[in-house]
């Protein structure tokens, strides 16, 4: 019987290594290593790397789902302060790693997802979910007034979580926040307005 | 000596390679194999799989300059038709490899900077080139009343460039031009209008 305390200690630290090495880029041999468990045990627990990398973007969406519950869908707090509060997170999660990581969805969307057909389907569905989170508060945000009410809130949804991602690639190449505090400025100040839109 | 008609290969052949299957997803033996070339001729021409990627990012980026030359610094035409008709060329680019292959500029961010300090720098000078041509075809917007005299150009361009970058990384995920057309719809709909800024 493998221990179950070796698939734990494999995949917090593989998350590490993934995340920071991208898909193709860690090894089992890397992952096994900095989980200081035996070679053997990979796979004792993985059916392959591919499978390994799904449970740990399963892990990362879950912990997604958790701040959007506390943000995006707390509908106790003003809407386009819960989701400037839902960046905030994002961008305090970013710096631990001093920037150099980036989000483990916009990674694999760059890379894993021509690599596995299974996890460019599971990016698909975790890039519908968040948009309906969006949407959501950007919803409430109409209901509050602090949209205006021709605002096209699902377009928006998709627009303002590309950007963010955009915003996150560029803070990886150049190690800093900036390009994040950039987009929260001019998507608030010019995309999230009160006033109707030109169409 | 080295035949020069090697190296071209490579380069030819490589980018696609590269492209497609990412930084670390691509081999020398697979950027060989797919240049038809001898197995020893990687080594003749490059010191290293990243110099040859640099060299492929510099291929890269002598395109893109091609494209901003022939829009976004066209000044013979009216300036946010400049800006669409880059996008434009950029999606039938992207269409060709059926939507799968995104960036070399987007998917490096994500991967390579990782792995190469100096594929990280190179990446933040050709940000810094493009933001720079991007701003300038929205000063030209605001000259001619296109966009608001108030319209805070250099932020617009970032913002502007990150959202198209999440908006391809998207297309990858879905291989389909969806995400793109979106984006596009939005950004000249909500983000580039002709109306002040609420600040």
């Amino acid at each position: 019987m493998p221990k179950p305390s070796h698939r734990e200690k494999l995949l917090e630290a593989g998350f590490e290594v993934v995340l920071e090495r991208g898909y193709c880029g860690a090894s089992v041999r890397d992952i096994v290593h900095a989980a200081g468990a035996p070679q053997g045990s990979f796979t004792n627990h993985f059916a392959s790397k591919e499978a390994f990398c799904l449970e740990l973007l399963d892990r990362y969406f879950a912990m997604v789902e958790e701040n959007i519950r506390l943000t995006l869908r707390n509908d106790a707090s003003k809407p386009l302060a819960r989701l400037e509060e839902w960046f905030d997170i994002q961008v305090r999660v970013l710096k631990k790693a001093g920037m150099r990581n980036g989000c483990l969805i916009g990674n694999f969307s760059a890379e894993a997802g021509e690599h596995s057909e299974p996890i460019r389907k599971r990016l698909r569905e975790i890039y519908h979910e968040i948009h309906g989170s969006v949407a959501y508060c950007l919803e409430a945000a109409v209901k509050a007034r602090e949209l205006h009410a021709s605002a096209d809130c699902d377009e928006l949804a998709h627009f303002l979580y590309a950007a963010l991602h955009g915003a996150i690639l560029q803070s990886k190449v150049e190690h800093s926040p900036a390009p994040l505090k950039r987009f929260k400025k001019t998507l608030f100040a010019v995309v999230l307005r009160p006033e109707p839109p030109r169409l």
